[in-house]
C-alpha cells in the first residue's frame, strides 16, 4: 500500500477541524439568536440544531446537554467582551474626553453590553437562582467590565486619593449594575433597561459617587439624635386583619 | 331535647375561632422564622407544623400546600407593614425634619424592612423568575413603600414644580431598590446588604436624584457628537480563542 505523503494529511486535518469549529460557532450563534428571543427553558436542543442547520447528533459530539452548552456560551460571550474592550475601549480612544465624558463613555458602553446580552444575563440570574454557579461567569463578566472602566476613569482623575476614588467607584458601578440585573430579570415601570435616558440617570449616578464622602460615624449618629427612627413591620408579630 | 341558649353557641364559637386563628398565626410565625434561616425550597410542611406545635393535619386544614402557604405569608407581611407605615412613617413622625432629613429617614426604614423580609424576598424573587406571578405582590410592597416615602418627601419640598420632584423621586427609589434586590438574591461584594454604610450611599443617590434634570436630547447628542462610541461586543459573531 502506497504511503500517503504526510503533507497530505496535515493539510486534510486543519480543514476538518476547520468544518467542525464551524459547527460550533453555527451551534453557539443560534444558541445566542434564539435566546434573544425566548427564554433558555423554553429553547429545545432540536431548534438549535435546526437553526445551526445541522443534525441534533451534531450537537451531541460537542456538548454534553444544555447546560453544557450554556457554559460554553457564556464562555464564548466573555471572550468577546474582553477583546471588544482591549480593541475598542482604550486609553487612546478616550485620550480627548474629560473625567465627566469619560464616566459617560463607559456607562454608555455597560448599558449597551447589558442590552445586548440581556437574554443571557436572565437565564444566567435564572439559574444562579436556583443554586447553580452559572452566574459566576457572567458576574466575572461583569466586574471585569468595572476594572477596565474604573482604570480608564482613574486615569483622568486629578485628585490625589486614588484609592478613595476607586472606592467610590466600585460602590458608584455596583449600584447601577443593580438596577440594570434589575431590569433585566422583572418588569420595571421606571427606567427600564431600553428607557432612552437610562444612560443618563446612571452616569448621574456614578458622577455623584465620585463625590460622596464617606460616612463619618460619629458625625452621623449625633446628626441622627433628635430623629425618631420609625421601627419597621414589627419583627415577631405577624397581624392579620379580620 | 334542650336546645341552647343562642348566646352560649355565640360565645363558644368565637373562642374556637380565635383557637384556629392562633393556629394560623403561628404557623405564619413558623413559615417567617424558618425562612428566615433558611431558603424556602428546602423547608418542609413538617418543620413548619413542629415549629409552630401543631400536627401537620392542622397545616393542611388551612393551606392547601406550601404554595398556598406562601402567598398566605405574602399577604399578611403586606398588612403588618402598612399598618406599620401608617403607625409609625406618618406626616406628624417627620415634622421636624428638613428635606435631607426626611429623605434619610425614609432610606433607612426602607434598607431596614428589606433587611427584616431579606428571606422572604430571596424566596419571592426565585419564584417569580421561575415564571410564577409571587413576585407581583412583593413587588407591590415595595411599590406601596416608595408612595408613600414620595408622599412624604414631596411634603417637605419647596420645588413648585412637584410633578418634577416625583418623577426624580421615582427613579431614585428604582435605583436603589434595584441594588437592594441585587444584594439579597446574589452574594456581592460591595456595599452588601449588611454593610453600615449601606443607607449612606442609597440616600446619596436619591439625593442626587433630586438634582438631576431630565437629558435635553438636541444638547446631549450634540455633547456627544465628538466621542468616538466605543461599540461593545459585536452583535452577530462569536468569536472563540483557539
Amino acid at each position: 500500500m502506497e504511503k500517503k505523503p504526510i503533507e497530505a494529511v496535515v493539510k486534510a486535518f486543519p480543514a476538518k477541524q476547520q468544518r467542525s469549529e464551524q459547527t460550533h460557532e453555527k451551534l453557539l450563534q443560534s444558541g445566542l439568536d434564539l435566546l434573544r428571543d425566548g427564554v433558555f427553558d423554553d429553547i429545545s436542543i432540536a431548534q438549535i440544531a435546526a437553526r445551526a442547520g445541522c443534525a441534533v447528533g451534531s450537537f451531541y459530539l460537542r456538548f454534553r446537554n444544555k447546560e453544557a452548552f450554556f457554559k460554553f456560551l457564556i464562555e464564548s460571550i466573555s471572550e468577546t467582551l474582553e477583546a471588544d474592550l482591549h480593541a475598542n475601549l482604550t486609553p487612546e480612544s478616550i485620550k480627548e474626553l474629560n473625567l465627566a465624558q469619560t464616566v459617560r463613555h463607559c456607562v454608555d458602553h455597560y448599558v449597551e453590553t447589558n442590552r445586548q446580552y440581556e437574554s443571557i444575563i436572565r437565564a444566567a440570574v435564572q439559574y444562579s437562582i436556583n443554586d447553580s454557579d452559572d452566574w459566576q461567569p457572567v458576574r466575572d463578566n461583569g466586574l471585569k467590565l468595572h476594572d477596565h472602566y474604573i482604570d480608564l476613569i482613574l486615569s483622568k482623575s486629578r485628585k490625589s486619593n486614588q484609592e478613595e476614588v476607586r472606592q467610590q467607584l466600585i460602590v458608584g458601578l455596583q449600584i447601577i449594575s443593580g438596577h440594570l440585573v434589575n431590569s433585566i430579570t422583572h418588569p420595571i415601570n421606571r427606567l427600564p433597561l431600553h428607557d432612552p435616558n437610562l444612560s443618563h440617570w446612571l452616569f448621574e449616578v456614578v458622577m455623584h459617587c465620585l463625590k460622596v464622602k464617606p460616612p463619618e460615624p460619629a458625625m452621623s449618629q449625633q446628626k441622627k439624635g433628635h430623629l425618631r427612627t420609625a421601627s419597621p413591620a414589627k419583627k415577631t408579630i405577624i397581624k392579620r386583619s379580620k
